[in-house]
């Protein structure tokens, strides 16, 4: 059975990058690996390794994505958590036949990378990620 | 300069116990350690380890708190993250000299740790606690 390695990151929605650094990088001093332009998912990204795991701000580039949707409601905050599998496609089929409501019914493939997202809406009202690390 | 250690715990608001470990334990498969009356928090706390971090599934055991306002209000849903910090009472300092507004001025004591939460206003909307675990 496939089985959850660990938490890969916490993405936090943010409306503007350098405001969000005052606080997590200059006042709470996490250190940023990196800062990128993810089209796939029409966002900007700082990422921030914490230990084993990430940080990362999601900064939406277009107006037409839930993450900026979130954004224009909220103003920021936690949007979701990703995981990282063993055997995604296994996954998804385990969490199918247990009633689980997916966004993505199959694994997208990316580089470096399958991953799918779980409906809140089955997880009592958490956005989940799951990645597949491809070596 | 006190330093950020590791994420400690994503907690994640609950309505239910039951239902909520239908998704979390028996569909995701992760990993029960124990369930937790926790009275200083009103609340029950499922501990699911993950990797070196937690996932925290946290249900109100009291009308009066900001949890279960949160439960009230939105069913559920990711609540705060929790850092630990090699030395809480500096990092309180740091943040208050930086201007960032806190939950809690002074850590609070209680078994095996200190702890403080920082308010969401300063943070872009995050609810964070930090940790100084005591050995």
């Amino acid at each position: 059975m496939a089985k959850i390695i660990k938490l890969n990151h916490v993405a936090i929605a943010i409306g503007d990058v350098n405001s969000a650094l005052n606080f997590w990088q200059d006042a709470l001093g996490l250190s940023v690996d990196h800062i990128e332009d993810v089209p796939s998912q029409k966002s900007e990204v700082v990422f921030m390794p914490v230990g084993e795991t990430e940080v990362e701000l999601v900064h939406p580039t277009s107006e037409d994505s839930g993450l900026a949707r979130f954004v224009t409601e909220k103003g920021g905050g936690l949007h979701h958590l990703c995981f990282e599998v063993d055997d995604i496609d296994e996954m998804l089929d385990t969490l199918k036949e247990k009633g689980i409501r997916m966004i993505d019914e199959h694994a997208k493939e990316l580089p470096g990378r399958k991953m799918a997202f779980i409906h809140p809406k089955s997880t009592g009202g958490v956005l989940v990620e799951l990645y597949q690390i491809i070596k």
